[in-house]
């Protein structure tokens, strides 16, 4: 019986970690579950998994809650202490980071810090701090496991062999809806164009990151810490078909690659039953109708999301943390329909451009570098969208 | 430094064997060279590697080497025994299965029985005496490596775990140079045809195998005994690229797949160098200008010789030994064009129906029933070679 904390329990990717749950009632039990502003489905979540800690986004979150369901008798939270209470509830054998964005940093990093292994889905954290991240696991013995798909995938690939055996990590990437779509039509995408995903259904904002390539760059960056190679050797391939989830090219010329349904409950059962594999309630892939696989180099020129990941990567220090951050303020913005869809790496690279790469020795630094970068995003963001509306 | 015994060293994969211990001179020395009749390229190997004992077919071939080369210090023989000593000769740490057909099923067995390590190339083999050979290395320890591309790829993509954490394993198949060839024009192809493989440069024996899909079946049934699956949760997928070179379905629904360019040297690598893997010649795979990966189920009514390998291992006991027996004097026969291409399958459907899978408790009764096999299959094939004068 393993105990979980789940953060950002009420999200697509924390609905899916209960289904896994629910399909292995004899092996998971829930201590914690930290949603966000859905009240309703955490409340939900309470009475069927009855955990004995939640957290909600903030003290309004909260009320909203009590009113809901019958709290007595359980730790009923709210705000980032909240979250970080959820993760390292002394009970939680495991912790599965689900959350989206930067709001997961700091309970992602305390988890790890308090020996808990962490099950991380949350790639926004990695990106942010995964150096710190990394040497905070190797400290106190907290194993990460990646839900992320392509992570996964490496992971299995990989099977355990280190870094310098590795030629290259080969992550693949649909390359969203706008694979095809001319360079010069970008400013009329519509929020509903980007949102309509060709192969996985995901939360809005890994869908509007993977219309921009961006979700790609992150993953770059998360790989690079995760499996400690570097980045000259981190690649990334077209792959429309979404079932190869990505590839480790090893130094003998022989390459790994994983495959699976689009189906999130396959890594998160990976993640949850590692290091064995169980029977799981996921179809395999069918081969009886034929199957294609296409895989081809991204165009860097149509997707300036990508470079800009490898560049804020090459600088190092805050620089990832800068880029998540105007990353997470342009997409909201664009879901907003405050700017239009090229804004997007426009507000990163001017970002990336002004802020230095400061020095981030502890995650307090992050949690600054964090906000000095959203200010000024928000800023770009403000003369981008004064600009269309003046046109 | 590993000491080797090459069985077979003069043939397509032992010459690619050697290809490999060149490249790597500071990890392995040749103990044993076993050839058949090409005394000429022995000779060269013999003067390059300085084994301490050789071996070729028949005191013939032994005459002529003796001819061509100073064998004064060499230990120089022939025939099965002299195999057998190159196969167990003391000093060899481990011994590469590269022979041909049922020429290397002795020698292979008496080197696990010696509690040798084997790369094994030679399907054949393990086709005839799988179960045996497998309790044996058991009971001495000996590891047996796959060379097969198919079951190298296996052999990674499972990364050590065990046959009940698997759901199936997926061999691939080129489909060889008859996949979209009429069937009612299989009796008009001629030997140069089907030595023609589109993907793979290998021997005549399995090349004709691969046009058959006899080379699959016999693949089949090496998966089952070196794997432990049983075949029902063994399939066969067409694949015409060539690139991927099996895939192994685990339970929970992923699949893993091994890749890599076609040229023997990687699989003979990977046999020779594990558990570790080392910086190979062989280039990777080139992604740069696109790939297109296609899988489909094989037609068995073209290809009959699959369903044939099926039924072998469904009956058992000497069956496989008696489809392999068949097989072989089928393709030769085909070779020496005394038999149209469809008698290939029609001589083993007639081999399998009248012996009657006789139990095999040792290798002597595997030979034997190779034997009785390889009379039955000679007189079927007489018969329809003069059917084939006469009509």
């Amino acid at each position: 019986m393993k105990p979980l904390s789940i953060l950002g329990s009420t999200g697509s990717i924390g609905t899916n970690v209960l289904r896994v749950v629910e399909a292995f009632p004899d092996r998971f039990s829930v201590v914690g579950l930290a949603g966000g502003r859905n009240v309703e489905r955490l409340a939900e979540q309470m009475a069927r998994h009855r955990p004995r800690v939640v957290a909600v986004a903030d003290a309004a979150a909260l009320e909203r809650l009590a009113r809901l369901v019958d709290i007595t008798g359980v730790r009923a939270l709210s705000g980032e202490a909240g979250m970080v209470e959820v993760a390292t509830h002394p009970d939680a054998g495991m912790v599965v980071g689900s959350a989206v964005g930067a709001v997961g940093l700091v309970p992602t990093y305390r988890a790890l810090e308090a020996g808990k292994d962490v099950a991380l889905a949350n790639k926004e954290a990695l990106v942010m701090a995964g150096e710190l991240m990394l040497s905070c696991a190797r400290r106190t013995g907290a194993r990460i496991l990646p839900i992320d798909s392509e992570h996964c995938a490496l992971h299995q690939c990989l099977g355990g062999r280190e870094a310098d055996e590795v030629r290259r990590l080969l992550l693949t990437a649909s390359g969203g809806p706008f694979r095809s779509r001319p360079r010069e039509t970008f400013d009329r995408i519509t929020r509903e164009e980007a949102l309509a995903h060709p192969t996985w259904r995901m939360g809005p904002k890994i869908t509007i990151d993977s219309a921009t390539l961006m979700n790609k760059g992150l993953e770059v960056i998360e790989a690079r810490w995760l499996f400690g190679v570097p980045s000259d050797r981190i690649e990334v391939l077209i792959h429309p078909q979404s079932l190869i989830h990505s590839m480790v090219e090893f130094v003998d010329g022989t390459v790994l690659a994983q495959l699976s349904v689009t189906d999130m409950r396959v890594p998160i059962q990976y993640a949850l039953s590692w290091p064995e594999r169980w029977p799981g309630a996921v179809p395999g892939l069918d081969f009886t109708c034929g199957m294609r696989l296409e895989l081809e180099p991204p165009d860097t020129e149509r997707f300036p999301c990508l470079p800009l990941a490898y560049r804020a990567l090459a600088v190092g220090a805050s620089a990832p943390a800068a880029l998540n951050a105007a990353n997470e303020e342009a997409v909201a913005a664009f879901l907003e329909g405050r700017v239009p869809f090229p804004a997007i790496p426009e507000t990163i690279r001017e970002v990336l451009e002004s802020g230095g790469g400061a020095p981030v020795s502890t995650i307090e630094d992050v949690v600054e570098a964090d906000g000095k970068a959203r200010e000024l995003a928000r800023r770009v963001l403000a003369r981008r969208g004064a600009a269309r509306v003046a046109s």
